[in-house]
């Protein structure tokens, strides 16, 4: 089982549910809007996690990685950032990044970046110059290009200018819910096209129906997926945010690029609840029984739950 | 007589000229590429120069200050960034590089950046998210928004949606010189609208016939200009880069955001020499003859050298 987007409020409490829950690897957030240097403070405070907490889990920057973790008993942690505020506005620090183990990288956060645009964006003109010679840079050092949160043209220009396979790691396709935060058709088929992977997301806003949609409908929408794109190009990004403040609501969202958010009268945003059926990493099994339920083969759900994401590291991870 | 932008390689020999010149205040580019912290490092530098030159050059944040060092037979010096590269991804830093004396902020510089597009990028998506509320804080302390470099639906948006009014800091109009680099009619139109400043440019590549360039030609230039938009909307931003290492041109364009310089089989970029009527910027009054052979008035000639920029800081570097 691999999760390919959580960034939750890291305690033991989760490390253990992860456990409970069969949870082989997790690609886990490290950053949304810090700098290089704020960055690595996130990372170094990673490390002295993954210390504690070492009977549990374990760093990966490998699918050896994460086997190795497995063979022990552990959840491997893959490390990722939401935004490319890290880069800055330096290409050299991509390799700088691959070094401290970061795997999976999104070239924009819901606005624009240097890079292209986010979904939220008011106008969307691709990837951009410096966009360009990040993916390049990102395909040389291995590390994942990650398009969840970008505009609809942007996306399909990474997909279509990487040479390795990308992923949307965390979104639900349009016509299911439809949001812009969820990805079109047009993303989903150059995704598939180009043997890239799209997780699932878990998150209520991505959801139909939001926090009241049910297990069977969540199934029935990945196996209506599987037909147009095969259960191969499918996986599970949860997006599961467990036990974080509402605070860190307004921080993935505002950041510090606006000041709107304090004068919001409507007061500030907070996290909606997610469905019963999925509370925590303890909650996998049930998903793959679902999806089980839906018309997959045992194969083909296994696939979905984590090997297809273990299939697309081995592509996406290669350095040099 | 007022230089709207300049950057060179500053020593006391430069500053004698521009006693020599008569230059009562230059727009001096502290930063092009640099983050938050490294633009600190060379407002210090500044601060430094400052001290050590303090018989020639005095820094000013204001026309009183401009005043003050013009009464003291000084040069004001006005800070100014190329590239929002110091706000990084954070409004907060706005008011405070407005504290640490930067009067001048241009959105973008060549290429996309948070704010806007720059004109050499593949796609101009006008301001962003983040751009219009940069442009209401920028408004708020004070500091002057500058379109050059830009692309030109992010110039035109940004020329609409600011509060005050708008500077094209060093740049011609592109009916005369045509590259992007330069103004287009319809830039020069909503500067003119909005009660902004376009400082013409003498760098090279931005004049008619580069180099050869004759200075009837510039004033030529100037005149149909004035014909169009009024000679109170024009002034002189010369975008001087004297005694500058070609080793600045590569850092100007590429920064740190591609490695494609050091790749060049063409070897890396250099300056071009200046005109033989503009070397330095003892140069000035030669300029303001050239303004009345060409049929300005004597009024008409001095708002071009400085009145006109000093009237548009008066509105533009209000707080508040």
């Amino acid at each position: 089982m691999v999760d390919g987007a959580q960034y939750a409020r890291w305690s033991r409490k989760v490390f253990e549910e992860m456990r409970a829950g069969g949870v082989d690897a997790v690609h886990a957030t490290v950053a949304y809007h810090e700098n290089f240097r704020e960055t690595v403070d996130l990372i170094a405070a990673w490390n002295r996690r993954l210390a504690e907490h070492g009977d549990l889990i374990a760093k990966a920057r490998s699918v050896e990685e994460i086997e190795a973790a497995r063979a022990t008993g552990r959840t491997a942690i893959l490390f990722g950032v939401q935004n490319p505020s890290p880069i800055e506005a330096d290409l050299g620090l991509v390799e700088v990044l691959a070094d401290l183990g970061i795997r999976f990288l999104q070239l924009t956060y819901n606005n624009q970046s240097l890079l292209g645009a986010g979904w939220q964006e008011y106008e969307d003109g691709g990837v951009t110059r410096m966009g360009r010679e990040v993916i390049a840079e990102m395909n040389r050092c291995g590390i994942a290009i990650d398009m969840s949160h970008a505009g609809e043209r942007t996306a399909v220009e990474a997909i279509e200018r990487s040479a390795r396979p990308v992923t949307v790691s965390h979104a639900n396709p349009r016509w299911w819910r439809d949001t812009a935060r969820n990805v079109s058709d047009r993303v989903i088929d150059a995704l598939a096209a180009h043997d890239g992977l799209l997780g699932l997301s878990l998150y209520p806003h991505h959801l139909a129906g939001g926090p009241d949609c049910t297990l069977e409908d969540f199934c029935a929408m990945a196996a209506r997926l599987a037909e147009r794109i095969g259960p191969q190009r499918i996986g599970i990004g949860s997006d599961l945010c467990q036990d974080q403040p509402d605070s860190v609501v307004a921080w993935m969202r505002d950041g510090r690029w606006t000041f709107q958010t304090a004068a919001n009268p409507n007061g500030p945003p907070v996290f909606p609840p997610q469905p019963g059926w999925f509370r925590s990493n303890a909650d996998f099994p049930g998903i793959r029984a679902g999806l089980v339920t839906a018309g997959f083969s045992a194969t083909e759900a296994d696939g979905i739950m984590g090997n297809n994401w273990i299939d697309f590291m081995r592509r996406a991870f290669v350095r040099g």
